[in-house]
């Protein structure tokens, strides 16, 4: 049996042992379902009025029963005696009409005086097995019977169960440290961005303090950006029919877009993707092959439909922007020019101090799915061939994955692990051969004739609400200097203080650092410590003798306590550190 | 007579002529209606086939008749004798059957040869009174028969007329400076935007030196918001059903707003203005009397409906941003509040190079006009009276002028006159009592007690599609340098000079100058007049003299010949040029 299987076995044991408990202590509650599941286990009641208060009790009996839990029997059974000892379980009755109708066998098993009717699959000894301290009751949910929000609410009883009580607790400190660094939780209490149920449902709105990270964010991509000899445009968010009907949008992306809005007949979509407006911008003029590779870049607008179950946060919205690219380029020049979108993405995520939490995935179609890719072998075998030589050639650390390219053409995803440990994509850069034959795009080449360019689709920095919450929980609010909303509190002792205090301010905000003067009349310790609960970088602080001096005392969130600074040297280090985004 | 009837007179005379012209060359063509306009008059024809270039000898024939035109006579006719007249024309007898059931006298006037069915209102010696110069046929043009597309399409001749010859070639004058400065051609020749039928109609896109200009203007908006403390937020271009039902906007503006989009059975409008979701930032959390004014800039997406007819280039679009701003007053706070916004209006005027082209319009309701304003004349009478106080204070030229106010209180319109001599409100600036009512938003004043506060409504530099159209026809597209898309030209002489030339772009590019180095094949003239053409504000040349000294030399768009320069002098005098924004 491998380790996964005996896990799931103690799982589902521990999710018996708690129907157990809870018929011991609430004899009229109606045992439903009990599976194991990724960290633990649940079991559903009906008639049962607990909350989180009361599974302390539950855990106390179950530990009390589980000493006497020696031994798995089981027996099988008619369908008619199985429903007798369920006569009043109309759930239980249900799942029996269920195994019969798949002509399947009907098993009670019994453990101490607990049956159940189940598939099996249990310790042997659970007494002996279990490690008294490798399991907790979580917490009490809601749940739809059979996860039908036709069907009855019933109580779900969830549980926390591991091999050991030392892989539970260090389960239980992860868990609680993501949840410390849960970017809706810290978006909330550093006051960075609100979604509200007015303005609607995944529509984030960034706050003044999100709003200097968003505009951080941005003047870093377009930094680079143009580093990389892109050219910036502005497009709007929304496209006549004919757009999305030429690009395969309206055939292929439909269910990914909201209905369209009429205008004086014409009908408009809020744009999923940018790549049709860039390849109208590139088609306003001719070009010639001493032009190419053309690069536009685009803090792009994009509408996505999402299921108001499935918003989340700032990673799942409907409405989001992208830090977009699109480059034409010459067919003999697509390796270099992936070359270097493969540089300027390492050197992105290096800026924003994720290089060691991201890592390559390059996604190739599966040759056998001929429905979900572009149907020309020789066009995909040349662009993945081509893509692999160009990663290998930069010694790009990245996994290969069949059956994840886009329809048009291979990906290369960056990956990003988050604080749960789960990976997800941040963004991709694309290849793509389909969108130029649909436009018809062309340049004009050395021998004078039109010839068709490619196209590659990539990000920056991927969409600024979803880094900008990868960000938050990566950092956990404690923002490197340069992204940080407040960048220094000055913070003078009295109010005899103020004045020039307020003159340090000045001169910091106008060598554009944001900076925050707190003339509260709260003592020093309270200013200090809400400096701290902001996750503010650096703090001044000002008083008699800094007067005296003409100086400041500079402390630092992670350095602590850095000792006088005269203004000028201030200036000097905070520019520094911001320029070189450390 | 006035001045104005006299030149109705001779314009309408002129249309007679007109028709009588060309029944002369085109004896087959039926006259229909031929009136007096603005600049001139226009006669439409049925069954009449001619171009701009039959326009000439159409016209020397108008001059040959009008010799002899030297009496306007006038008959009544009844109805039957009328149409006999025009027994071959459907048109008059039409216009005939209107004058009868509108039982008016039925006249048919005769000057030379020429009678045409009209109620008169012509000079009484066309031959005299007529200065041969001071008209001219202008263009050919289709127009429908009494302006409905329903009818058949008729062919008109417009005729451009003044009273003297010097006053016609001084409007002609004018309407070619127009011309050559209209910043749809503008845009299209110095490749500033573009509108794409793909795309969509009213959907200007931004091309990278279009993008240029409108960072440019958004720094500027910016750094002026910073200046006037502005905290910046970001926020959707959607909202739900509600924020517009509470804002009143589906109530009274649903007019200019497009169609719902629904998502999951909740609808959401592209909204038309960014006042709700400020709010809403607002109300995230208490607010004391200490921190007020809060001051909320945003460049704001906004979509109001325009029908396809009436959209013109960057002027009137579907979708443009706003350089927004709410602010949240206590109304003691209100008239000093106006006062800073009007500051900061006037000083982004000057910035922009517009401050003598602006004038400020101060638009009150008229209070006999009920049903128009927000009903309560104890809250129009202070918001009124607060405004003109402050608008007294900062000596603010204005002129006042009644039934122009918005629904819920007073406006300041900054107004614009374009290069064609008409004025336009390029933005306004608004005091608002209603909107705080129905979002009930508050404050904790002094006392403890929760207070309403005023907001105001302004814009920093109006729309940045509307401002650079309208700087775009300001400047003739020769903006100044820090507006100029491309900054500075490098133009090596010849091959050998092009490694010092780039050496010397990057140095500029590095200062984050926007340079464009030329090392095309093409000779010194040619390259030089591209930047001429494209109006570029400076240039360099690179020739053997300049690598030997390590200089260049600068020539000025508006300055001539500016000699040698090293490269550092250079730097300095772009840098300053640029910062002070001259």
């Amino acid at each position: 049996m491998t380790e996964k299987d005996n896990l799931h076995n103690l799982r589902h044991s521990l999710a018996h042992l708690l129907a157990a408990a809870v018929l011991d202590i609430y004899p009229k509650a109606l045992p439903t379902i009990g599976p194991s599941i990724d960290n633990g286990f649940y079991y559903d009641f009906d008639n049962l009025e607990v909350s989180d208060k009361d599974l302390q009790k539950i855990e106390q009996k179950m530990r009390e029963i589980l000493k006497s839990w020696k031994e798995f029997s089981y027996k099988e059974v008619s369908a008619n005696d199985a429903k007798k000892v369920y006569e009043n379980n109309p759930y239980k009755i249900e799942l029996i009409d269920e195994i019969v109708s798949k002509k399947e066998k009907i098993t009670l098993y019994t453990c101490g005086s607990f049956t159940d009717l189940c598939r099996g699959g249990h310790l042997e000894n659970p007494a002996k097995e279990i490690e008294s301290g490798s399991f907790k009751l979580d917490r009490v949910a809601g749940a739809y019977w059979r996860g039908n929000e036709k069907n009855k609410m019933l109580t779900r009883i969830y549980g926390l169960a591991f091999g050991t009580k030392d892989e539970l607790n260090a389960y239980i400190l992860q868990k609680e440290e993501a949840e410390k660094r849960d970017h809706k939780k810290l978006g909330r209490e550093l006051d960075l961005f609100i979604i509200d149920s007015k303005v609607g449902k995944g529509l984030p709105l960034w706050t003044p303090k999100g709003t200097a990270i968003k505009f951080a964010l941005e003047n870093f991509a377009r930094e680079l950006e143009r580093k990389y000899d892109y050219e910036h445009v502005e497009t709007p968010y929304l496209g006549a029919e004919e757009l999305y009907r030429t690009s395969g949008h309206l055939d292929h992306y439909a269910h990914n877009m909201y209905a369209p809005i009429d205008m004086d007949g014409e009908k408009f979509y809020l744009r999923p993707m940018a790549c049709p407006h860039h390849i109208r911008m590139y088609q306003r003029r001719p070009w010639s092959y001493k032009e190419l590779p053309v690069r536009y870049a685009e803090i792009a607008d994009y509408n996505r439909y999402e299921k108001s179950g499935e918003l989340m946060g700032m990673i799942r919205v409907r409405k989001f922007q992208l830090t977009d690219g699109h480059l034409f380029v010459a067919p003999e020049g697509l390796k270099e020019e992936f070359k270097l979108v493969c540089n300027m993405i390492v050197e992105g995520m290096k800026g924003l101090g994720l290089i060691d939490v991201v890592s390559y995935r390059f996604s190739k179609r599966d040759p056998k799915n001929k429905e979900k890719y572009y149907p020309d072998d020789k066009l995909w075998n040349h662009a993945e061939g081509l893509m692999k030589e160009a990663l290998d050639e930069l010694g790009l650390p990245y996994v290969e994955v069949e059956d994840e390219a886009a329809f048009y053409g291979p990906k290369l995803d960056v990956q990003a692990k988050n604080v749960n440990g789960k990976e997800d994509t941040l963004f991709t850069a694309q290849i793509d051969f389909l969108l130029p034959e649909k436009f018809e795009i062309e340049y004009v080449d050395r021998d004078g004739k039109k010839k068709r360019p490619v196209m590659i689709h990539r990000s920056t920095i991927g969409s600024l609400e979803r880094v900008c919450g990868f960000l938050i929980e990566h950092y956990a609010g404690a923002f490197p200097l340069w992204l940080s909303p407040v960048q220094i509190k000055v913070i003078p002792i009295r109010e005899n203080h103020n004045a020039f205090a307020k003159e340090v301010a000045d001169a910091l905000k106008g060598e554009n650092i944001r900076v925050k003067l707190d003339d509260s009349d709260e003592g020093l310790g309270k200013k200090v410590r809400a400096a701290k609960v902001d996750k503010i970088p650096y703090w001044l602080v000002i008083g008699d003798k800094e007067i005296a001096e003409g100086k400041v005392t500079l402390e630092s969130r992670d350095k602590g306590a850095l000792g006088l600074f005269d203004i000028e040297s201030l200036k000097q280090l905070l520019k520094k550190e911001i320029e070189e985004r450390i």
